[in-house]
């Protein structure tokens, strides 16, 4: 078996190594396809050191189809197409005991913390599969994990149907949550300042704005007889995603916090107690989410196939993380089956 | 009849004029009581000159009984014991439009933008009142409106009966807020700098603590078993009772922005994020957290009477205001029944 494996400061290796048989509990996947998320990069940047055990197989955006089962495994067969939540819980902290067990704060995040899908041969515990319907390409099937994301930020914010959302920042994420919101009959705008990711939304039939050409809360009080959004996403992380959230919210809108903020930043606290304003953090997913991510997959109803600008083989991760990074590019993914090009 | 007058600057001075008769769908009031609150000090202080236009009659929290009815009113009778929800909402705007009339945009906040209760006799639209059964005395009813923020407080906190409560500011409404929640069955703590605050607090039966001495999160972790709290009040308006709030709270915690922040603050979004906090403003009432104020008045379930510091005559609100902010002290109540003492 191959496996591409993180060594530190952006360098990978691929390794060859006899395979593995699941133990009992386990199932053994041929993975066919992982996606690099913003998260990977930061790994491949060497940011999460102190918490990913190097060397390390990272990758958790993945698809497959079961290689062989471990002892004790049942309801699953040989050559079934899966793909994995990849979240492992404690059980006994006090997010699991009340049942946010998803955000557990002793989560064993596969592909972070232990062992990844950045490899053509994969041993996981079957708790942790998710069956694949008919339909989707395993290719587009690897989207689902970003979906699911998508999926619980839109039901963390408690969408209504006639609602008018606006989806700060367009990178994978914010484009998925604009695509999810427009499937649930909302009306939703997207601001992205790169024109290459407008472009993108408005293939996908959603409405783009470059928030330094139009102004945004003018352009939603417009559409919205003055009103203003019902729902904000802020997706960019940046200082002035958050002002604009804020600021363009109707009253008692709700403001869902998707991005990562690594420092405290400001927020007009007036605002939220003036107009009654609600926050909600979100993140991760609930097994519901993933699920429903499925079937927005296989159904096409979200566009995963045009989110994936670039396939890379297993040898090639480096270059996959570069094309991330450089920009003008969604979606890469790792093909696992093949270790060059 | 007898009004107290805000000519500006630390400034009132008590006119006699002739009685005017209630208008069509008018009641008239013989005000018992008007209790000052932090924005009649604003207005003592001249912070809010640019809204209220003088000379001004403030004052919105109050009680008394009905002297006249306007023609065209009818379920009132002359002698009833009432006070009033001191707001019109103008019907038209986005807020009103979607259900949120109480914090309407063009917003009549009597006794800020129109004529309030610092009175003997008060001209009113019948639709205002609410009525007081049989049970307080006029002096704590006095106190239905600043217990019917807490209760609109508490209610868009979603507040569980097995819930832990932070509260984080020990005035009035920080007390009230407390009262309430542990009405409804919460465990509570208040967190509070000033001693005599804290006592007061602890009169009620409310566990009160200085964060200088014993440390808030440290505190509530022990109290929860290690989860948190399920809920933070943020009534301070200090940066760093915001930060404490944020801190303290359990996985999927709501804070509830109760204090006014004027200028935007630094929060923890990295938090609300990771843990998936919540965060509500909450501003004012609605009918129903009013009608529910008045049966805790009424049933003595809140310590109206034990946060009434002091009782001054119509022609002393000037030393009202100064007791106020002097500190130490909790309710002021002006008697508008009486000019002199």
């Amino acid at each position: 078996m191959t496996a591409a494996t993180y060594t530190g400061s952006q360098t990978f290796s691929t390794d060859e190594s006899a395979v593995e048989p699941p133990q009992p509990g386990q199932v053994q996947i041929a993975v066919a396809y992982t996606g690099l998320c913003g998260t990977d990069l930061h790994i491949f940047h060497g940011d999460m050191d102190a918490r990913v055990t190097l060397p390390a197989v990272i990758g958790h955006e993945m698809s497959g189809t079961i290689a062989a089962l471990g002892q004790g495994v049942s309801g699953w067969a040989v050559g079934q197409p899966v793909t994995v939540m990849p979240t492992l819980s404690c059980g006994s902290c006090s997010a699991c005991r009340r049942g946010n067990s998803h955000i557990c704060h002793n989560l064993d995040f596969i592909g972070i913390d232990s062992e990844g899908s950045m490899q053509n041969t994969w041993n996981v515990p079957a708790e942790i599969l998710i069956a694949l319907p008919e339909g989707p390409a395993l290719d587009e099937a690897a989207l689902i994990e970003p979906t699911a994301v998508a999926v619980h930020d839109v039901r963390r914010s408690r969408l209504g149907a006639s609602d008018f959302v606006v989806v700060i920042g367009g990178g994978p994420v914010g484009q998925l949550i604009a695509s999810v919101a427009l499937q649930q009959g909302a009306r939703v705008v997207l601001v992205e300042l790169d024109a290459g990711r407008r472009e993108t939304a408005q293939g996908f039939g959603i409405t783009a704005i470059d928030p330094r050409e139009e102004n945004l809360v003018d352009y939603v009080l417009r559409e919205t007889e003055g009103a203003g959004a019902d729902v904000a996403f802020e997706v960019s992380g940046a200082a002035a995603g958050v002002n604009s959230a804020v600021e363009v919210l109707t009253t008692r809108g709700r403001l869902v916090m998707v991005a990562i903020h690594p420092k405290p930043k400001e927020i007009d606290l007036h605002r939220f107690f003036w107009r009654e304003l609600e926050m909600f953090g979100a993140r991760l997913y609930q097994r519901e989410d993933f699920e429903e991510a499925v079937r927005l997959v296989a159904d096409g109803a979200i566009p995963a196939r045009q989110l994936i600008s670039q396939v890379v083989p297993l040898g090639d991760v480096e270059k996959g993380f570069l094309a991330l990074e450089s920009g003008g590019v969604m979606k890469v993914l790792v093909d696992c089956r093949e270790v060059t090009a």
